[in-house]
């Protein structure tokens, strides 16, 4: 269906546009099923945390309206909600009072193998490290150099996600992904602090770990920590969860909270 | 002037342009001066490595052929070029063989101050810290949030840059500008491989210094050192050299290798 710029169909972008001059802007992927953006909430909530943080001027309203509608003409796909700081004027410095500019585009619903959901699947090793960088960790900006990196590190169809770490060596995330583990029945995922992306899928299993009871942990994960899991899985808004079977040399069995936590996410995503 | 996406007259991009999705993409700011590209070499040089470094097919010849067309129609300004790896497929992976977009914006010639150039500068103290990233380090990517968030911590005009340092609190570069101090004779600049980029003008710099037999230092720069140094100043390559007066509680005198290097840069820009 057609792209719409703040509200108005549009196929186009205003060259000054400060998205692709500097990245300067923040994203939001998500989910639509029968009409409907599936954990819109926790999405707009990620988004406004990023606004504040990167103090960009955003109309929320027209935000919330132009998805509702956007999403129930789009109907079963997934949104792309882009914000940008709108046009430059000349250089990095911006008015602070210039208004955001919205971005709305549509795609039809991802395809990926059942395998994936069903057997699990491989991570490949990436050797692109993520930059500590604790002023835009947790946002989902424009800057995405690294991603695009790691993504290239590989082309065979054997391998569905990676997992990227840190400068230190300290396992994140996927790179499209967050990525959980299991050890001792508690389940665990990465501080994300200093860099990483704050996944919407990822806030909501472990919203909803703690109604169930699950011990959590939101912590530095080692790849001796990684190696020593029961369970591994990595998820997103739009797949929701994969198991992970193995990553390089490592490797591990689907476990129960891996496929109650599946069930959890699908079912978010078919409601 | 118009603007031109892919060597034709152009005022928008299209929607799915990686540059926008994840600033997947390079730039350069060249200065014109009565038609010509000022340090056109040393541009396309850096464009080349960012090439290279990210993978982008870029068609050389067409840059090359349009930016000399376009500078010459501009006359006198500052030319913007955007290499950007053109439209997205769907998510972070790239087809090897993609064309990158080729993107010239034109605008007037940069006004500053006069008492930039002649009484020398003071330089805002960043709390933005440049991140680790030697996959990027060096490169004018498109990925600037980090140059986006120190712009915005000062408004005043009193700040005509701000230092940006590393997270070991290395001295690494201005939010636009190279950084470069003298001490007991020696010209010294900061080592860019872990991040910053090598500036056009920097590297000329460089080069004429040592065809001036200036003994030359490439290293890391503790503030230490900065607050020791004899002269401090800056560049770029519309700009050329400003000396630097103040930065917090340091101050220094504008001292002689800058001015011969300053005089050395306003020849370039006004040849």
């Amino acid at each position: 269906m057609d792209s719409w710029v703040d509200g108005q169909p549009a196929d186009a972008l205003s060259l000054k546009d400060r998205g692709l001059a500097y990245g300067d802007g923040l994203f939001e992927t998500i989910a639509v099923h029968d009409g409907f953006p599936v954990l819109l909430d926790r999405h707009l909530v990620r988004l406004a945390k990023g606004c504040r943080r990167l103090a960009i001027n955003l109309d929320h309203a027209a935000v919330v309206s132009e998805v509702l509608t956007y999403a129930e003409q789009l109907n079963d796909g997934v949104l792309k909600l882009i914000i940008t700081r709108g046009d430059s004027l000349r250089g990095y410095a911006f008015d602070p009072s210039a208004q955001a500019r919205r971005i709305l585009t549509g795609n039809p619903p991802a395809v990926y193998p059942q395998a994936h959901a069903e057997q699990g699947i491989r991570l490949f090793p990436c050797t692109t490290r993520l930059s500590f960088q604790p002023l835009l960790a947790g946002l989902k900006h424009l800057n995405r150099l690294e991603q695009v990196m790691a993504r290239a590190e590989w082309q065979d169809t054997e391998h569905a996600e990676g997992l990227m770490l840190d400068q230190a060596g300290r396992v994140i995330e996927g790179v499209f992904s967050n990525v959980f583990l299991v050890h001792d029945g508690v389940l665990i995922t990465a501080d994300l602090s200093s860099c990483g992306v704050e996944g919407v899928m990822r806030a909501e299993l472990l919203s909803q770990a703690e109604s169930l009871g699950i011990p959590l942990q939101i912590t530095d994960i080692t790849l001796e920590q990684l190696q020593g899991a029961d369970e591994v899985f990595v998820c997103n808004s739009v797949y929701g969860v994969w198991p992970v079977r193995a990553y390089a040399a490592l490797s591990w069995p689907v476990g129960p909270l891996t496929r109650k936590l599946q069930t959890i996410a699908r079912a978010l995503l078919d409601a």
